[in-house]
């Protein structure tokens, strides 16, 4: 493996003075998971937690939400045409009685209301997926904690400074200490990671935790939240209107804009002690 | 329409002290793209450009090419159990002869080549579906013209600076006029609109012409301007390992971290007039 930075040269200009030297760039390659040896999706991501990725993927979708679900896990050899490796398809086996996800799981994802398509028709597929609910989720934190995880989750990206092209998602407990970090390419995929992380050590529902990311908050990212029993979901940047709407009809705690001391919360205030 | 940003209320933290105010969102919504009456994908983006959307995204999958292979593109009207329109399911009509795209699209697109699933089967997928060859582009343009890029661009987006969530992409001359820009809260979607708009005005292969995009350069956005026959993409971030590959590989030109007169090129530096 080891792949998670490349090296390659670039021109660089400083002010039209051109040097030429090596850059490091973060790792793309393509990923595609199999259930049962029946191909599902691929996805581009950084090489690295691969089967943590796997997994999330699939608690995202709603197959997988206990480790016992999960039977094994394991890189595909023979998928090259010498029957080489090339460790970007992984095969996830799981346990006997767990429902094999549909081929055609993306679509179906958004269609399953009687509104044909609309924002409401999305809600309504997480809400008939999510085998937990956040709601009743008990978790309180305060401002000043979570102004602390944006520097906690820079902390914990070993690949970021070298490159500045990596997105990193990380799980805080209710006072803050990191419980993990993950990497990628693509923020959905670091969130993935972070949430196969947790289900392959037991952890799911993720109660009394808090999911933050860097960048934008999607509806994707809320969604995967509330597959994993996600109780609080921080971002540093904007949240979709479509990703608001998620949070407030799950009953998700959504932080927006949380830089310093200066957050916007977007639906769940009552997590938030203030003022102490 | 009118639905490319939505106001929600949102509890502002600034040191403590909480405010309640409206907030203005980006708005994210569904939308499936159809060909010929059947379902292909549903994509997540911002409402607006939608027609855009659609045909870009097909040029982007090697379906569409010219103007010409476009028969008609329109709303779906009847998707809902009342009958009605949600503006969110658009179907394409492609002229005759033209073939139409396979369901299982995505999934072949990087299993092409002899190696199972590498980053090289991901570029052999690209050289073999690109209906033109961007390595021979005439375009020159300097350094000076390219710092210059993203305050234009910025100043194109209409939608961004009202709510901090939107990407943007934007089309531009060797000498820097801007020809289009769209926005969207998914960067893909913002490069599908300003890709869709040339095709159905004409302009493709876009020859001579430079993509300039908020943020990040991922494999897909390189794969995307090298179906539109681009031969130089600018952005702000960092490219990926994959991007830089696919831009050498295809003789594109690909500058990252365009910051001020600050800049790095990955590929393709012959077309940049240094020192005048």
């Amino acid at each position: 493996m080891g792949r998670v930075t490349v090296r390659r040269p670039v021109l660089r200009l400083r002010d039209g003075s051109p040097t030429q030297r090596p850059d490091t760039l973060a790792a793309e390659e393509p990923m595609e998971i199999r259930v049962g040896g029946r191909p599902l999706t691929v996805t581009m991501r950084t090489p690295g937690d691969d089967f943590d990725l796997a997994a999330g993927f699939l608690v995202s979708e709603g197959v997988l939400h206990h480790a016992e679900q999960l039977a094994a896990i394991r890189y595909c050899a023979g998928a090259t045409a010498d029957g080489g490796n090339t460790y970007n398809v992984v095969d996830v086996a799981l346990a006997p009685g767990v429902a094999a996800p549909d081929a055609s799981l993306e679509r179906n994802f958004y269609t399953t209301s009687s509104c044909g398509l609309c924002g409401k028709a999305s809600l309504d597929a997480v809400r008939t997926t999510a085998a937990w609910t956040v709601a009743e989720d008990p978790l309180r934190t305060t401002p000043e904690v979570l102004a602390t995880l944006p520097d906690r989750l820079r902390a914990a990206q070993r690949v970021f400074d070298t490159t500045g092209g990596l997105h990193a998602a990380g799980l805080f407990t209710a006072t803050g200490e990191l419980i993990a970090a993950r990497e990628d390419v693509g923020r959905h995929n670091a969130v993935d990671k972070v949430i196969g992380h947790a289900l392959r050590q037991g952890l799911l529902p993720l109660r009394d935790t808090i999911l933050m990311v860097s960048g934008r908050a999607s509806f994707e990212l809320v969604q995967k939240a509330v597959m994993a029993g996600l109780p609080l979901l921080a971002a540093v940047s904007a949240p979709s209107s479509l990703a608001a709407d998620l949070a407030a009809d799950s009953g998700l705690t959504l932080v927006g804009f949380l830089r310093g001391t200066s957050m916007n919360v977007y639906s769940g205030a009552e997590r938030l002690t203030l003022g102490e």
